[in-house]
């Protein structure tokens, strides 16, 4: 991730916008993990009692990857916007990470896809309630 | 987007997760048109003054086309996670659209993409309203 | 499409660049169809035979719709880059409309998914000829 | 990356199918690192000389994107389809590195995206050369 982190100390419009660029980076790290972790599993789910995980999870890969993707652009940042992004990124992680916990002892994949769920939801509340204060 | 609804009407799972396929469709076309015309708007955009504009429409593509998908997968379909879906959605084309609106007389790209985003708006308000009532 | 015929008689930059947009709108909506089908058709797949298809309609739909939005962008637009990844579109399509076909006695999903496919190669070969010749 | 590698190790497909995980697991990265750098690139670049750069780093961004959800997949791999998406991949960001170069002294985005993507070329190519020797 260094070559991420140069990025966005390169990027004068943080400034200017108000996105907090540290907070944000901890954020799209965790929702990277994610949109890996759960094409993954989508990927991996097979027989009939997974296709609902493998829904789920490619649910989860395409809305982790258009939250950190929003979080990347500082130029258009819109509080309220961000706000609700994260609320449907974290509601739809709860229910992916819920799931594949179902599978997770038969399933090492489901496991490791419930853990970056469960990281990555901590670590949006955690962004999500400094952007109310401020 | 004939051959989507022949698709739709194929779909067997409809029947067993509950999502409405009949109106999805027209969600599924609203955020389609938004997805397109928001790409298209974000690249005709060029100048420092439309920096702001391009954004939340690379934003905007993204999201929609995120809620789309979301909205094509009935098997792991979760009414919770659809309504927290569709409020991004909605909150990002609010904001796109009041943003394009600021340059459509001058852009006829933004213009259409304003257009775009209001009706989509509508389409997927009336869903989340009978979403709500059943 | 009426919005998306609007918004690519509105944008100037076709004629800079040299993009073909009525050709490119006719691959822009085979490609469009095909990232829809190919998304419903991983997420009707369900059972172990079917794990390859689902896999294959997943890589479907994100090389449709990649491809797509880069035909929505003139701004950037570089013949080598596109007739590569038009190439690549069509690789995939034949390969998951071979795969859908076995199955399409069976599932009508897969059915529809493999005519869409196969309808976009037809359009997508016909336009990098015409690139080719120009 | 962690998370990845573990991933990566849960899962038997690979075996199965034949792709080489070592080796795509470093490609993924490389095409993780372009996909958020070209999609950063992109939301920075503004001012009228800068559209062309926004627009091919915005299509960096979806190919990459899309080649890594690819490698993330290895119940439907295909050497043939696999081979022409990194040839896509691999076309688009010599295609963006010589277009970031060209502003890579008046701006760091430039220089970091250029650097991203000429890594991403070399890595794609290594396991290019490695899948045809197979």
């Amino acid at each position: 991730m260094g070559t991420m982190m140069e990025m966005m100390e390169s990027m004068p419009q943080a400034a200017t916008t108000g996105m907090d660029m540290a907070m944000m980076q901890e954020c799209i790290e965790a929702c990277s993990a994610v949109s890996m972790t759960a094409t993954m599993c989508a990927d991996a789910d097979s027989g009939d009692d997974m296709a609902r995980c493998a829904s789920m999870c490619a649910n989860m890969a395409d809305v982790a990857t258009a939250t950190m993707r929003m979080m990347m652009r500082p130029t258009g940042y819109e509080p309220g916007v961000m706000h609700a992004m994260m609320t449907a990124c974290v509601t739809m992680a709860e229910a992916c990470a819920a799931e594949c916990r179902r599978h997770a002892e038969m399933h090492e994949h489901c496991r490791i896809c419930a853990s970056a769920c469960e990281a990555m939801v901590e670590t949006c509340r955690r962004a999500m309630s400094s952007m109310s204060a401020a």
